[in-house]
């Protein structure tokens, strides 16, 4: 940003020229309040009007001051977001449709693409794998740069994962294991390593919650993440406040991050005011900075520059539209992203679960009973009011949680169809479609009690301790 | 900041009620931009003046959006300074008087306090010698609680010191050896441990450097450091850019301070603005956190709640006062400081030295012939015009450079009351005064150089290895 503002304008990004704007206004306000000479002042003027020029040929937009350029703006600060549009950002998911966000306008608004079928065939050929249901069904439904890990990868050229989780309490519920399962099939059919950062210091910064008491949630999310199966010699899970006080690579690259985005742009990004505290208005570069293989070099013996592929839910895709445009300014390769959609209440599609409200999902710690009853008594019908009604028009699957939830967690693709039509027909009532679901849910929870049991303080411990893990690049 | 804002106003800090007047102001605005009901909006406005009028009984000043309570406030931003005011802060210090910056006023503003003779006999009596020159001629002149500090230590309480250096660059001159050769005083006096920091990671953000050169320079700058003669049993010399990736304890503290700040507070105490960059904005936590000494589990083999001592520059103390405002909200204590003037650049007091401009003061670098021609060429005089005036009305030491650098390096108190009586009578001519001051500094400066050598790599690593230090407590 030393460089005169004249040259090399059109290789600025959006944001960069935005900066360069609003700096030059400051500039121009500057020597007005300073009396400075006229000739400077107006030298000053002219440039900032050519910088806003180009602002317009680039973006399309004309500048508005404190405004970022839209690409990069989230909808959550409500002065952006159109009526009818869906509100998602890290902290908050709300649609007033029943059907849940309509995902195609915000691949749309983020300025994604979407996973189609040509991406998913050559997902499949490239790994001789059948795709995931959560890639056949639309689960993971956007992505940024796939393609050119594909590239690379058939070029035996690999890369590492990254996914994470912000440890707000004990609790996880079986929607929090969706990017988990999915990372660990991505894990096996690619067969690469995993970095998975519990953010515990966010969690500290956000919630009423002691350092102490957000780095014991990390610890006890550890164990039903490590539950999910992931191979112990592929994988590091680390707390951020365990983490950075043990990595020589980790904070520095949290500083680089830290240099290259200014208060405007996390102010426009994440929604963040004056009153923030300055730990919130730095942390975006925490979860960045896990993009660059050299935040581990004990991990990857080193090496940097490896190609990173974050899968996440759809919320978290500002932090990562942030790293990518830092990453080309600090060296460092932009990280690549696989989205999926959020994981619905059993109240309905509208809001994204929250793990505290215990009947808005089941949880990993629920008992047979306990899956029945919720199902039973909370999860949305899609259902016609009466048996009669309901023989005769059918079931709603769109809105019907009972059916989300089988999308996400029947396998057989067969069956799921088979379901679907009966309950689109009317042939297959409401009860009976809950009881297939309560048969799906039961053992695979009971499964993951069983298999968390198995892991003890000693295995989290192997899991988070910083060392090389297998990998060939 | 949970708590109902009713209850216990008048326990908290002005700062705390800046921050619940604005929080209350924001949430008034909120409510009448969402057309909330009117009881609601009457209550949030009730509250807001009821905090505004308790802002008001505990401040003794009106709320003002935006600016913090003054004894919070820096003078740097222009919008609090008044016209006759000298500027000071942590990137700034501007006086328009050649005697140099006002310390009386500064410590009126600043709301400190001064050392005076009570405080000065006190360490000699708790530390039996004789008090270091820096203190008896008013070079520190301005503390935070070191009568507290004196009382603990009576009473076979100890602390620790803590200062640093920020390694702009690999050229350190004569003026940055003094807080050092203080601190190394108050070491051997005192019998205490003591911690460095080298703030390469601010350096790396606030200037065009590279995270590598800030580092190189760090190490450089230990050496010199080092040839001050510190303790290594005693001495911890640290790199954020290093030492925060090495500590269990140091990220935790800062985290903790950055909850406890906001962007509002940093903005009313440095001067930040919108357009700073996000590791600018959370740095001032990472110079507050070695205040407490559980960010050096291995220094102090885990012994928290040790009291710190901070000798420093008073353009250091911004980063303090915020340190004590933060200190009792996560359970620390406040650290104390004594702070020392300015070292005058060679063309006389109006300004800091600059690193950056060789001709502005004498460097540890220079040779016996650098030091001549630059204190003849270049150290502002306060002697007359003629010889025929100088003998007939005398110089003034008050302004005369070369007096004031004696009184930072001529130990002999009788000696330097001689020159000063002699030049103030005229008898003594600046030429000659000139050739007592290189005398002075060029065995000074070679000393130092001969020590420096002396100085290797695997002592910097000794210095700089985190390791318990020897200390009694």
């Amino acid at each position: 940003m030393a460089d005169s503002p004249n040259c090399d304008l059109k290789s600025l990004s959006p944001l960069q020229l935005f900066e360069r704007v609003t700096e030059q206004g400051e500039k121009v306000r500057a020597l007005k309040a300073g009396k400075a000479p006229k000739d400077e002042i107006d030298a000053a003027v002219r440039m900032l009007l050519s910088l806003k020029l180009s602002y317009k040929t680039t973006t399309g937009q004309d500048y508005q001051a404190g405004l970022p350029p839209k690409d990069l703006l989230l909808i959550n600060n409500g002065t952006t977001k159109e009526e009818d549009e869906d509100l998602v950002d890290p902290w908050n998911v709300q649609t007033s449709n029943a059907k849940g966000v309509d995902y195609d306008k915000l691949i749309v608004r983020f300025g994604s693409s979407k996973i189609d079928t040509d991406l998913i065939n050559r997902i499949e050929r490239a790994t001789g794998q059948k795709p995931h249901h959560f890639l056949r069904r639309g689960i993971f439904f956007s992505h940024r740069d796939m393609d050119q890990v594909l590239d690379a990868y058939e070029n035996k050229k690999s890369f590492y994962l990254y996914t994470g989780r912000g440890p707000s309490s004990q609790a996880m519920h079986v929607g929090h294991l969706i990017p988990f399962m999915f990372t660990k099939w991505l894990q096996e059919v690619f067969d690469v390593p995993l970095v998975i950062q519990l953010t515990d210091d966010e969690k500290y910064l956000w919630k009423d919650m002691t350092v102490e008491k957000a780095y014991e949630y990390a610890k006890e999310n550890a164990k039903d993440i490590i539950a999910c199966g992931f191979d112990i010699n592929k994988t590091f899970i680390f707390s951020d406040l365990d983490y950075l006080g043990a990595s020589p690579g980790f904070y520095k690259n949290i500083v680089k991050v830290q240099k290259h985005v200014t208060f405007n742009q996390v102010k426009g990004i994440f929604g963040f005011t004056d009153s923030d505290c300055i730990g919130k208005i730095s942390f975006p570069a925490i979860q960045a900075a896990p993009s660059f293989s050299s935040s581990f070099p004990q991990i990857f013996n080193g090496k940097e520059n490896i190609q990173c592929l974050i899968p996440c839910a759809i919320d978290q895709d500002p932090y990562f539209r942030m790293t990518r445009d830092v990453a080309p300014r600090i060296g460092q390769p932009k990280p690549a992203l696989l989205h999926s959609v959020f994981f619905p209440a059993l109240q309905g599609a509208q809001t994204k679960m929250s793990a505290s409200d215990p009947n808005s999902s089941i949880f990993l710690t629920d008992t047979p009973k306990q899956i029945k009853t919720k199902i039973n008594k909370h999860a949305f019908s899609g259902g016609r009011d009466t048996i009669e009604e309901h023989r005769k028009y059918g079931g709603n699957c769109d809105v019907d949680v009972s059916f989300m939830y089988l999308t996400f967690f029947l396998e057989d693709d067969d069956r799921l169809e088979q379901l679907k039509q009966a309950y689109t027909s009317g042939e297959l009532l409401t009860g009976e479609l809950k009881k297939v679901l309560i048969e799906t849910m039961q053992p695979l929870v009971a499964a993951h009690q069983e298999r968390r049991k198995q892991v003890t303080d000693e295995i989290v411990k192997q899991f988070m301790t910083p060392r090389k893990l297998a990998f060939e690049f």
